[in-house]
């Protein structure tokens, strides 16, 4: 247990059931001095809010926060701060039906295997509402990070079997179509296979992509709570990832030692590099470079068409899941993959703060106003 | 920093550099009770001593493990377990003109810029030798799995391009390649490729897979804790791991919902799936099928071939790196996936161990001595 | 930072400043199964609720909890517990003049040292209202505890310089009078001395005691988490304590070997002892015995006779603080120490759970729903 | 289980058993840059080294240092750092009878009813040699409390019944006594008191204070983290304290507001303390005043009079404890309260350094080799 909490400094505790009172998060450790308001994390909820095309999910919700502690005249104090957001919109009549059976593809039957039951309603805890509160903390985050000036591009790089190649990306693209592709072709391909799937009742994955500008190099804690590392987790913990990786990636695996290494080089009077197959990341800290990560999003497992299952008691049964479910979560699942960068990278900014003895020096003799 | 940690309750803290007296580990959390000896650890660590095959390092290494404290006549005591291996060979005259330079592919300028300095002696603490510690650990915390007759199996999915499909697995061949690949032919294969980029003074990565049976069902701790989550950071932190995946992994983002659901079914009294496409895990915890994870590790950055970088006064330079390095850190990684996930398994298995009170209650009302 | 949350598996995570819209917890980690009410955390907050004596401050509040999260049906699922409990009385008008000036005895100064800034409503995150989201889990503690049999007594020991010997304990008192105190003629002296010290605006301090039976041997985790040592963390982690002892406590520093130790005996086939100095710990662990500690509360910082201070200007002022304050806090903090000591108590019987490798085979080789 | 880590950034981990072949410690997330030596660390060992005087356990051990891992060139490198000491002088004939009874005082009983059964060598793990890895740790944090100009000053305020007021304070007496009292003629006494316990074959505890001098105001993580919360963790889990307190501590409960509130002044352009019964924390932050903590230290309960005890087959004994044994451990202790009181300060040094946002942007905006 205690699975709840992402972080080490910078760190946040998510709660809440689909179809409880509500879902938020907790985030203790934020420095103070940053300006924030409801309205900041907002426009990062929006994102990721049902019922914005006939692509996602019609459950209606306005998911509006609330800050409940650890801001003060528009800034953050120091101390906790608490975001909630009501439920809403909690037609449990829809997931009657699923009290009792192990829908293929879902946490039901592995929640009864280490609970010994489960809130059956609209998937409890392991609900996609639940990522509501990582998205909040994640826009905290994302304050935190562009103090700094880093910033965050997240995108989707694949809807299905529709992909789109690095050469092809057009980032003002990116906002113009349902799917958060970097591409107006893919856009109207990927929207003409989910239509497909959404009339053979059918559901498809994709790929994510993050890109990080702007980062200090350094960031990372060796060995074990490596910038990629600590990433791959805080990815893959999203509900429906199934792989990640860094830079090349996979690819790496085929290629040879002298094709990607990536060259350093002298530009401007700063050690950079030639090429970036690493994807930002040496030994596991920041390299300097810019930041690639993907994530492998697996199909929604609710689909409509009828499906072999269990229940319980050990019968076997005929299931036809329906209900509000997006035929595909990758168009809402962009900002929730942002989401984890910005956190995992706002905490080891802060870690990272303490690595040399001569900067700690200057803190505490410093006049701390300045 | 205090990032040499890992875990939760079977807690692993590893420590050393390539060249300075020795490197270890201290597992904090191992239960009372289980058989162990030197001899337990060292099998686990002579699967990744150097030297024993023409395509792994010359370094000469004996790597004997000392056990320091925490066992008492045979058995682990519950108190912390101190493993020691003093480092023997370290001919640091091979790194001598490593000192200044930034070899490309490694850690040594995020080494700089976060600590303003660096051992350079071997890689430092970047060397590959951090992971006797991780193994040596990883051998206990599978004696602790095998107490439960959970078994893993780990080996080379692929070298280089050579790959071997899944019909084709002979797990019995495993053992009688110096890469772990369990196909006689790809063996072959693999060793003409890896002969030629020693000549061409290059290197290569390839893919290590890790099956995990007998894996109770409900082990993970949602919703950041998730098995797979766990598991992605653990092999994500291994130096040369560039991706990571469960199951389909990748090649689910292209797959759809009917397609990638695992169906449940009912044998033997047992709730099973027809399929694995999960790999596994569904909503982060395991679901009673075998686990099966694929690590992609990248070319050994350090190859004899001219490279271009520059130095830490800003030159930029060509360099050829010398001195005794494996072609492909493949095979002898493939032990450090398997304690990976061996550690990481063995956390989540204590943890999973408080998630119902009538357990707990049965534990502390019943003799204790059963 | 991140100091908000306490506990390593019964984890809890408190927020909220005293003049925000609210304060609560999130508590991570309770095992699944546990009957829990609104009701039952309802009746722990109302012994710490202000306003019900003459002796206690007049601050309205109905301090009424909702739990928003980890509750199914009435029983805990193993999900977060989200508990919320709505500021309603925030007269922001009486603490006005504290914005620039430096209480004597508060934290005021520090928060400004370390933040920069302060949130300076009703002292902020320092306020004894942070305390509500501590005694609201630890009713949740103490129903995991109650499962187990396990009871904790908790009392004044002393107000002021009136104190009570442990021989003149009468526990059926201590609900009879508004100290808490567990001796009726102690209680009317305390009556007196503190309308004395009303009249002249003046306040005092006290000793808390709390009291554990049934506890089994072996809790707490040498070396750090000791039994004692994590108890002494959550004791004087509440605001006013200045001081933490375990059973003669400071009285053992001046006692000798042969007097202090405590004799094994056997008693109806159980090992017991035939005196407790130790306060039911050794080593660290609980011992079987009756658990003892005792803390010392300082006097309330806040009264209304003229303090001299600084403004955070560096002006020096005089200061009368006016406003509803408890001339002692010692019977609400009762509720508090009894909160701290079962969180305590929770994280370390869950912890304890996984002493012994041949328990959690029998866990895990055993049909779970016994 | 994993209760032998102390610190969340500046983070230690001991392990090591009396009979064992070593005893040690690994300190993680130490700042890179700090000068270190064996020397420095050996220093403080030598101030616990048994044998010094006839009041200390006549046991042989060097108890040399080795520092196995993260220091290159005399200067830490922000990797771990191993320290190694070896046992020497094991004669364990001298408590093999301790083998099957239960030592009255000792945490035999609880360790045989956490585990099942126990090192009994010496007391395992709970023997006073498992501090030597927390003073060799502490002797590091020392030297990072150095470099920001904090001093440390540790003694005897009490041996047995003979007590040194603060008005007979002297500092300069400290190491010229066996027993580190601040005075002369305190120390006299003392050791006629300690010598006549000798030829009663009985023991004595006493109390040990610590002040910190120079303390940045701010330090201390609310509300779980609070530096008095975590320096009552960490004096606590030294094995034979039972008391612990901050300033006037015990006093204060029977003190008034108006006498215990330290007013505030200005003095230099500083805010100071006219007065400093807090101890130097507010709100469980330092203050900036002089940090006063006392710990109070039970009577060795390892003496050779005869006592009842139990076996572990339920056997009622007389058992009497020869070997080498401190009829009195403050002295020996009085260092190990330092370097546990160096090691929360170092740590919350660490986590402090972060509390602000405009610091951290500072620190990523500036030349960081300043």
């Amino acid at each position: 247990m205690s699975g709840s909490t992402f972080g080490t400094l910078f760190r946040v505790t998510t709660w809440g059931e689909s179809h409880g009172p509500g879902v938020g998060v907790v985030i203790d450790g934020c420095p103070a001095g940053i300006p924030l308001s409801e309205q900041d994390i907002q426009q990062f909820l929006d994102r990721r809010k049902p019922g914005q095309s006939k692509y996602t999910t019609k459950r209606n919700e306005s998911d509006s926060v609330e800050i409940l502690s650890g801001v003060f005249e528009g800034t953050t104090t120091g101390t906790p701060i608490s975001l909630l957001v009501r439920n809403q919109d909690q037609r449990s009549r829809d997931y009657g039906n699923i009290a009792t059976s192990y829908r293929p593809g879902h946490a039901d039957y592995c929640f009864d295997q280490k609970y010994g039951f489960r809130d059956y309603r609209g998937g409890g805890r392991s609900s996609g509402r639940e990522t509501i509160g990582r998205v909040a903390a994640g826009a905290i985050a994302s304050k935190l990070l562009g103090e700094l000036g880093i910033v965050l591009t997240t995108y989707a790089k694949s809807i299905g079997p529709v992909t789109v190649d690095e050469a092809d990306y057009d980032f003002t693209e990116i906002t113009n179509n349902s799917f958060y592709l970097p591409n107006k072709d893919a856009a109207k391909k990927a929207a003409e296979y989910v239509s497909t799937l959404i009339e053979q009742m059918d559901s498809c994955g994709g790929l994510i992509e993050c890109r990080v500008d702007h980062l200090p190099a350094g960031l990372g804690e060796p060995v074990f709570d490596k910038l990629d590392a600590l990433l791959a987790q805080a990815i893959m913990s999203i509900g429906a990832v199934k792989g990640v990786e860094i830079g090349d990636g996979f690819q790496s695996a085929s290629s040879t030692g002298s094709t990607n290494n990536d060259p350093f080089c002298m530009q401007q009077g700063q050690v950079m590099k030639t090429s970036n197959h690493s994807g930002g990341t040496l030994g596991g800290m920041s390299d300097g470079s810019q930041l690639i990560l993907r994530a492998a999003i697996k199909p929604t497992p609710s689909i409509s068409q009828m499906q072999h299952t269990v229940t319980n008691s050990g019968e076997e049964i005929e299931l036809s899941i329906h209900g509000r479910h997006d035929p595909i979560i990758v168009p809402r699942a962009v900002v929730v993959v942002e989401a984890m960068t910005a956190l995992t990278l706002a905490d080891l900014l802060l870690r990272n703060a303490v690595s040399r003895m001569n900067q700690i020096k200057q803190l505490y003799t410093e006049d701390k106003n300045v």
